[in-house]
């Protein structure tokens, strides 16, 4: 089987380097010491193969390992165990890049629906010529009437997608059923007035044995999909459910942010842009660079490149859904760094610019269609 | 209720973290612009409060910020989401300590077994009176038999548990069965040989879908219990699985590493001490300082100090488990800081340390035996 290759940026000078990338080479594969394994033929079998080192920097450097294939074919899980499972507890070594071999793409799933799959179901018969605007139902302690009648604008203003807050959660089932059904009910009911259709997605949070039970209520009452964050729920989980119904699913970065150290841990387009659409889910939500994170420009661009990119073999294209305190003067910027294959999710700033959220959600749709030359939704 | 108390390490000047820590707790509970919430009652109920705010150095305040307790009536992903979710996104936030309303307990469950409940149940009618003595499977590679035979002598040399090591993992369930039934089979030989108990617990890894199933072959072949890396499979549905059937459950922390930067992350002792402990784990692997990983011995005593310490209300103990490159020599240190309570874990240096495993084995409990003034096994 064609091996696992991961490109590490390595912390130490170029001698320290060659040591290091060894060690995580045994480390990440075997985990002894190497008098442990005298066979010849069982080292070649199973352990990591040293490909190349060469400098990013004076003390940075970048390793390419090769990991015997079959090490990951396995769920998600196990790929980020074989890749940075034990050297995430060292220091300075982060995931740059990991290339899987085709055999392994069993165990990976793609999005169900992806950019496409979601184009062709929103708005009047399907938007496929600018991005979609996206907006999440807050702030928490709002009461269900409030978070549903947000949910009923938006959809009336020609909103795309309505999402719950990562922060909405409801502990007991019959509360998550009351709001739920609420706001799904509420854009059921803009959407055949308006006669375009406007999605609404749950946060599917909750006590881990009644995921699945929340997620059929999601589409017994007409929702369109969830939002999950992956990184709490677990990688696996995530990609079981998100493959369980015909719903939409999109990831929330929560919790992700641990692992985004400029010297140590997973490169931000690896976390957030390859690994949730091998994941199988339709779009993945981030930070965009100008909001009140600090992902750079370029950060941001390598995740939506990761979403978008043709893969081989052929996987569905996730969304970029940048996110994180974008205005109205931010448009004309992710129109720019975008172009049409986003989704531009717009929370608090959405609440602000009017006391109307038809209205708002109206200007914010009519910004994004002069920057694209369509017609306002 | 009494709110959560999480006391932050914020990066900035005086100034700025007075910024910052009003920051982190609107986005840590409502995610909007101040100005969307008016209601002074709302913002009472719901909205993070700044307690206090002292500095640890020139540029780094510790920052204690009270959430509503209600936030987080919910198991521990969303306590994990409320504490770290969002601000994880950010830079140079350490989360150094979280205290838990005494209301929300029913959330968190405690280890079935902790430390009393495994010792009760090891050896010649249980062990009290040094550190267990612990190892792991490996190599990923070697044959079924090999790892059966290594389970085999080591329980024949007196050991107390033998693991699997945490990249020993099958993709299909008639592998897993193959391998994990002979192991346990080969332990409960060597426990009717030698009339006292060792226990084996086997890797939980595999496909989401599969994995109640393969708790439950493993209460089938007699299997003690199980290793499983909460980071991987995710917080709440290890909790799940750590609490469906009265199996032992050991922490891996694998992946963990992300989140343990110097200055931005979760504090050792919260992330793999507090929180495998309020997931009902029985013992929380870790790598101890002076082996292959940089933990410092103070992080390391910071984490047996969460798994051991009184807790209100009181919840079982659960074992502090050191490991990553634990020599022989090492037992003198290892003794010394974490005395009695804790259960060694030696992988490669057993293998290391002679040809038969049983010799190995016997040399490291009497090593243990004499630190503590008790009979060898």
């Amino acid at each position: 089987m064609t091996p696992i290759r991961v490109t590490y940026a390595v912390g130490g000078s170029a001698a320290e380097v060659r040591e290091r990338a060894h060690a995580i080479a045994w480390e990440q594969s075997v985990e002894v010491p190497e008098s442990v394994i005298v066979s010849q033929a069982l080292r070649d079998a199973v352990v990591g193969r040293v490909e190349d080192i060469s400098a990013l920097c004076p003390q940075v450097h970048a390793v390419q390992i090769a990991y015997p294939g079959d090490h990951a074919e396995m769920p998600p899980s196990q790929l980020m165990n074989l890749v940075f499972g034990n050297i995430s507890l060292l220091d300075t070594i982060r995931v740059l890049r990991i290339q899987l071999p085709h055999e392994l793409s069993a165990y990976y799933d793609e999005p169900q629906f992806g950019c496409e799959g979601i184009r062709g179901v929103v708005g009047d018969g399907g938007v496929y010529d600018r991005p979609l605007l996206a907006t999440a139902l807050k702030p928490k302690g709002a009461s269900t009437a409030d978070l549903a009648g947000l949910a009923y604008g938006f959809a009336l203003g020609g909103g795309d997608l309505v999402k719950d807050d990562h922060n909405l959660v409801d502990s007991r089932f019959d509360q998550y059923q009351r709001r739920v059904g609420a706001c799904a009910e509420a854009v059921l009911r803009a959407n055949e007035e308006t006669g375009r259709r406007t999605l609404y997605l749950a946060n599917l949070a909750g006590p881990s044995e009644e995921l699945d039970e929340r997620l059929a209520f999601l589409r017994e009452v007409g929702a369109a999909g969830f939002l999950i964050a992956p990184f709490l729920v677990g990688l696996d989980r995530t990609q079981e459910l998100a493959r369980r119904y015909s719903l939409i699913a999109v990831s929330h970065p929560a919790w992700a942010g641990g692992f985004l150290g400029r010297t140590h841990g997973i490169a931000h387009d690896v976390l957030l842009g390859q690994l949730p659409r091998l994941l199988g889910l339709d779009a993945s939500v981030f930070p965009n660079s100008g909001g009140r994170f600090g992902f750079t420009r370029g950060e941001c661009l390598s995740i939506a490149e990761r979403l978008l990119e043709p893969t081989e073999p052929s996987r569905r294209a996730a969304f970029p859904a940048p996110a994180g305190g974008m205005q109205l003067a931010s448009v004309a910027d992710m129109a720019r760094d975008y172009g049409t294959e986003a989704m531009f999710l717009v929370g608090g700033a959405l609440l602000q610019h009017s006391d109307d959220i038809r209205v708002s959600t109206r200007t914010f749709q009519q910004a994004i269609a002069s920057h694209f030359g369509v017609a306002g939704a």
